[in-house]
C-alpha cells in the first residue's frame, strides 16, 4: 500500500465480494426500482417504532449481503457500520445480533464511503480476511430528529432534499484471483478533509458539501496524476441538484470539467415528479444506490472504473440551534472491475 | 500481522508517539491531578456555549499530543475522533481547522480504544505514516443531552456516574528502532462485539458495560494464551464501582481472577469524597487518564504491559424513552514498553 498526498492505493485490491440493499416505497416509485434487493412497503418495517424499522432495514441488508455471498456472520471480522441517529443506534442495534465485532462510524451521509475505505484498509493489512459495512437512513426518524415532527407538514424550500428510506451493506475480502467469478475491487481512496465554507442553512446541504467533494476530487485526480476522462462515471453521494451545480462551479475553478461524467446518487433515486425538491439525501442514499445500481452496472459491465464519492454534512440539532456553520466532509473510493 | 479469533496481532507496535490530556475543574480536584497537561477551570472553555467548550478542549489536546511530538498537522495522515454528542459534533468542529483527513468514530466512552486500534491497523499497514486519535466528553454537554437539563439539579441514583469534563489525544506512529526514547506501542488488540444483557436502566450504565467487558477481555486472554498475571494492570474505561465488581464476577464465572490486577479509569479520576457516586464516565474519561497516569506510567516504566479497555454503552436519549435495553461494546488495547 502507497501512500502520496492523502491517497491511498491499495496494492492488493481488496474485493466487494457481496452487497445489498433495501428501500421504502417512495424509493421503489423512484427510476432505480429494478436495480434494488428488497423493497418494504411499510414504513414501519413490522416494528413499532420508526428506529426499529431503520435497525431491521440495516440488518437485513447486512443479511442479503451475506447470504448473495454465502457468508455466515462468524465469516467477518469486522463489521464498520454508521447511521445518522443520535449515538448511531439504527447501526449499534442492528448489528447486535450478528456477534461481529463491530466497529462504529460517524461520517453523516459519507458513511458508505468511509466504511468501504476502513474495510479496505483492515482487509489488505490482514487484520480482517472479511469486513462488512453498512449505513441506513430513515425519512421518518431523520426529519423529526433534525427538522420538525413529522405530523407538522411544514413547507419544504426548493433546495431541501427528502431523506432515503434505505440501506445498503457490502462484504469486502481479499480478491481470489483463482474465482472465475470478477468482483468490483477498491484501487484506491482519498479520505476527506473537512471543509467549512460558513454556510449555516440546513435546509442547503448540497451548498455546505459541494465544496468538500471539490476538495477531496480535486486531491485525488492530482495526486493520482489521473483526470476526469479516465472514469466511466463520478458519483457523488447525495449533493443534489443544487450541490451538483455548485460542484461544477468549484470545478470549473480548477479548470477541471466534471459535467459529462458525473452522477448524484441523490438526484438519481428519484424522479422530478416525486416532488423531492432537490433531490435524496441520508447515509442510505449513496449506500442503497451503490449497492444496487453502480455495483450491479459494474457486475454487469456498464461501468469499469468509477469514482463514489460520499459526501456528508457533520451538523447536528443543537449546532443549528447555536446558529453554526455546517462543516462538511466527503470521503471517495475507486472501484474497478 | 496475524489474527486469531478476532484478536489483532501487530507486528510491527505501532508507537503511541505523543499525547496529551486536557480536564476540568472537578477532575483536577482528583486524586490524577498532577498527570493532567492542561487544566482548564472555567467550564465554557472562554467559549459561548458548552459544545464549542467540548471542541475547544478536544482541539486542545491534539494540539498538546502534536506539539510534545514536534509534529505539525500536515505529519498526520488520518485523524480518528469521536465524542458523545449527537452527530459527533464536537469532534467533527474540533478537528476542522486542522486540515488532517478525517474519520468520525462512534463508539460511546469506548471511543479511544476503537481509535488506538483504526490507527494501528493505518499505521502498520502503510495507509497512513502517523494517525491522531482524540475522544472528549463535558459534563454539561452530555447531561443535558442524556438526561435532564443541568438546571434542573435532579437526584441522582447511587448507581449514576458523573460524565468528565476532559479530553485525550494520542500520535499514533511507525516504532523507530533507532530512536535513544522508549515509547509505548499497541502490539495487540480486541475489537469488541456488541453484548446486551437487557439492562435498561441508564443510570446504571456500569451494569450495562460489564458484560462486553468481560466479553473482550475473556476471549483475547483466550486467543493469546495469555493470562491475568501477564499483565501489569487491567484498566477499564468507565465501569465504575457497581461496573467493575459485576466484572470481578463475570469473570470469575470463567474461573478467572481479575481484581487484583483492574483499575477502572472512572474509579481512579475522582475521590470517593467528591460526590460522583459510582465513579466517572464519558469518552473523555479514559482517554484522559489514558493520556496522562496510563502513559506517563508507562514511560516512567512503572507500567510495562497493560490492557487498556473502553467500555461504551451505546443507549441514545430516544432509545431510553422507548424503553429499550442498553447494548454495549468494549474495545481492547494491549499496550507495552
Amino acid at each position: 500500500m502507497k501512500k502520496n498526498n492523502g491517497t491511498i492505493l491499495f496494492e492488493s485490491s481488496p474485493s466487494i465480494c457481496s452487497f445489498g440493499s433495501v428501500v421504502g416505497k417512495k424509493e421503489a416509485q423512484g427510476p432505480l426500482y429494478e436495480y434494488f434487493d428488497k423493497i418494504v412497503y411499510d414504513s414501519y418495517f413490522g416494528q413499532d417504532t420508526f428506529e426499529k424499522a431503520e435497525s431491521e432495514m440495516l440488518k437485513t441488508a447486512v443479511e442479503i449481503a451475506l447470504e448473495k455471498g454465502e457468508f455466515l456472520p462468524k465469516d467477518i471480522d469486522i463489521a464498520f457500520c454508521g447511521d445518522l441517529l443520535n449515538q448511531c443506534v439504527a447501526s449499534s442495534f442492528a448489528m447486535s445480533s450478528f456477534g461481529i465485532p463491530y466497529a462504529g462510524l460517524y461520517g453523516a451521509c459519507s458513511t458508505m464511503a468511509l466504511g468501504l475505505i476502513m474495510s479496505a484498509i483492515a482487509v489488505e493489512s490482514g487484520a480482517a480476511n472479511k469486513t462488512v459495512c453498512a449505513a441506513s437512513s430513515h425519512f421518518c426518524t431523520a426529519e423529526r430528529q433534525y427538522r420538525t415532527p413529522l405530523e407538522y407538514g411544514s413547507q419544504r424550500p426548493p433546495t431541501s432534499q427528502w431523506t432515503v428510506t434505505g440501506a445498503g451493506a457490502c462484504v469486502i475480502g481479499k480478491a481470489h484471483n483463482e474465482s472465475q467469478i470478477q468482483t468490483p475491487a477498491i484501487s484506491s481512496a482519498q479520505i476527506g478533509r473537512i471543509v467549512d465554507y460558513n454556510i449555516a442553512d440546513q435546509n442547503n446541504m448540497g451548498a455546505a458539501m459541494a465544496p468538500a467533494a471539490a476538495d477531496t476530487i480535486y486531491r485525488f485526480l492530482e495526486s493520482t496524476n489521473t483526470n476526469v476522462n479516465d472514469y466511466d462515471s463520478i458519483f457523488t453521494g447525495d449533493l443534489g441538484r443544487i450541490g451538483s451545480r455548485l460542484l461544477f462551479d468549484l470545478m470549473l475553478e480548477k479548470e477541471i470539467d466534471i459535467s459529462a461524467k458525473h452522477k448524484d446518487c441523490g438526484v438519481m433515486i428519484y424522479d422530478e415528479s416525486q416532488d423531492v425538491h432537490a433531490g435524496g439525501s441520508g447515509c442510505g442514499c449513496c449506500a442503497s444506490v451503490l449497492c444496487s445500481h453502480i455495483l450491479k452496472g459494474m457486475c454487469n459491465h456498464i461501468y469499469h472504473n468509477i469514482l463514489f464519492v460520499a459526501t456528508g454534512a457533520l451538523l447536528s440539532p443543537t449546532t443549528v440551534l447555536q446558529k453554526r456553520s455546517i462543516p462538511s466532509i466527503a470521503h471517495l473510493v475507486n472501484i474497478r472491475i
